[in-house]
């Protein structure tokens, strides 16, 4: 069945258009950190959430993601002792998530998308970085939106809710697409439409992704290409 | 002499990217408007700077281009007695600032600035506006920046400083391109360097446009391709 009503899509960008794992670890391997690469990678991204569970908290006041990513990687070179590290290549390291790589099938899948859609990112990574992962994948966006715009992070309602005001269409008419039920589900509580894409190796050939079919998902795809042709915007 | 520095720039975007008096006129005449087109488009335009000068005052709570241009509009059917519009007509025409023509150098020197560049738009236009243009004038930005992502209307320095924050560079290694002097003064004083592009027919033949150059301006261009050149972005 052919979803109508939408008018605008907006991307989770982390795990669901890059793949942040196999990036992370590429960075260590050619920056020769004396690390477990596989590890060091997981490591880094499982700070993510406790950091930004701080800032919802109000523990912590608004913090970017960049400086969130900084702290993490600040604790990992005590805990993976890389005493070795100049503050210059410390801070190139942080910008690793600025390096990201695309799925394969991403920058293909928007540009169909785009044909038809307003598409934006809606990502909690901030602004500059997600300018910088659009410019290094080739990815074309109408519009990139952040977390930091709303002083908020996903899942919390006022990030979706705000991104559909600046895009000046309805909850309803909007669409949020990402690899993660917990953002899906937040979209869907206020109030808009769900495309789960599955990213079954965002964690690694060993499993441990988010993977599986619900009832509620309005779309669910195996990739942004399949999104495309079930939202009829591919030939 | 070759400006060095500069990461980021912001456009504004009505008058400098886009042509917006004869892309009125032609809406004028393609809907049979019964005016005169060109007094028409001016007195549109006129009722501008009044109305976000009422926000920036307090007068107005914050209200989106969008709806001051239906209230200028709404004046200008009384003025023009054009009784016979139903809703949905002046929905569309009011529209037609979504649908506007830009410079024929502008998409052309924008993926040359591009290459360099960040390149944002930093418009009193909202956010949906200036996707719909850019995707009307086939116009690829890296970020959309609106003043309403800052609540508050150029030339005040929170937006130029906040655009800057959210591209994460700092307001001097910004660069401010426009055809309105105010507007560049404005950037100037919030720190960011400033490019003149001269659009000698913003306001029609007869004249009346923004136009010479001033000692202040680290850049004086006559249209986009140009800029690149001066900026280093062109071959």
């Amino acid at each position: 069945m052919l979803i109508t009503g939408i008018k605008a899509l907006t991307f989770d960008v982390f795990g669901t258009v890059v793949d942040w794992r196999s990036s992370v670890i590429h960075e260590a391997h050619v920056t020769e950190l004396r690390v477990d690469a596989a590890k060091f990678a997981d490591d880094w991204r499982a700070g993510y959430q406790p950091a930004m569970a701080r800032v919802r908290s109000g523990d912590l006041g608004w913090t970017s993601i960049d400086v969130l990513h900084r702290r993490i990687l600040d604790e990992l070179i005590e805990k993976y002792k890389l005493t070795g590290l100049t503050e210059a290549q410390k801070v190139h390291l942080n910008r690793v998530w600025h390096r990201l790589d695309p799925w394969p099938d991403a920058a293909r899948g928007l540009s169909l998308l785009r044909r038809k859609f307003i598409c934006a990112t809606l990502s909690n990574g901030n602004v500059s970085l997600l300018i910088d992962l659009a410019r290094h994948g080739g990815l074309t966006w109408d519009c990139v939106l952040s977390a930091e715009l709303y002083r908020a992070y996903k899942p919390e309602a006022k990030v979706y809710l705000g991104a559909a005001a600046t895009l000046g269409v309805k909850p309803e008419e909007t669409m949020m697409v990402a690899a993660h039920k917990g953002d899906l589900l937040g979209a869907r509580k206020a109030g808009l439409k769900t495309a789960f894409v599955e990213r079954a190796l965002e964690k690694g050939p060993g499993g441990g992704a988010d993977i599986g079919r619900e009832d509620w998902m309005d779309v669910y795809a195996k990739d942004f290409v399949d999104l495309a042709r079930q939202l009829g915007a591919a030939a």
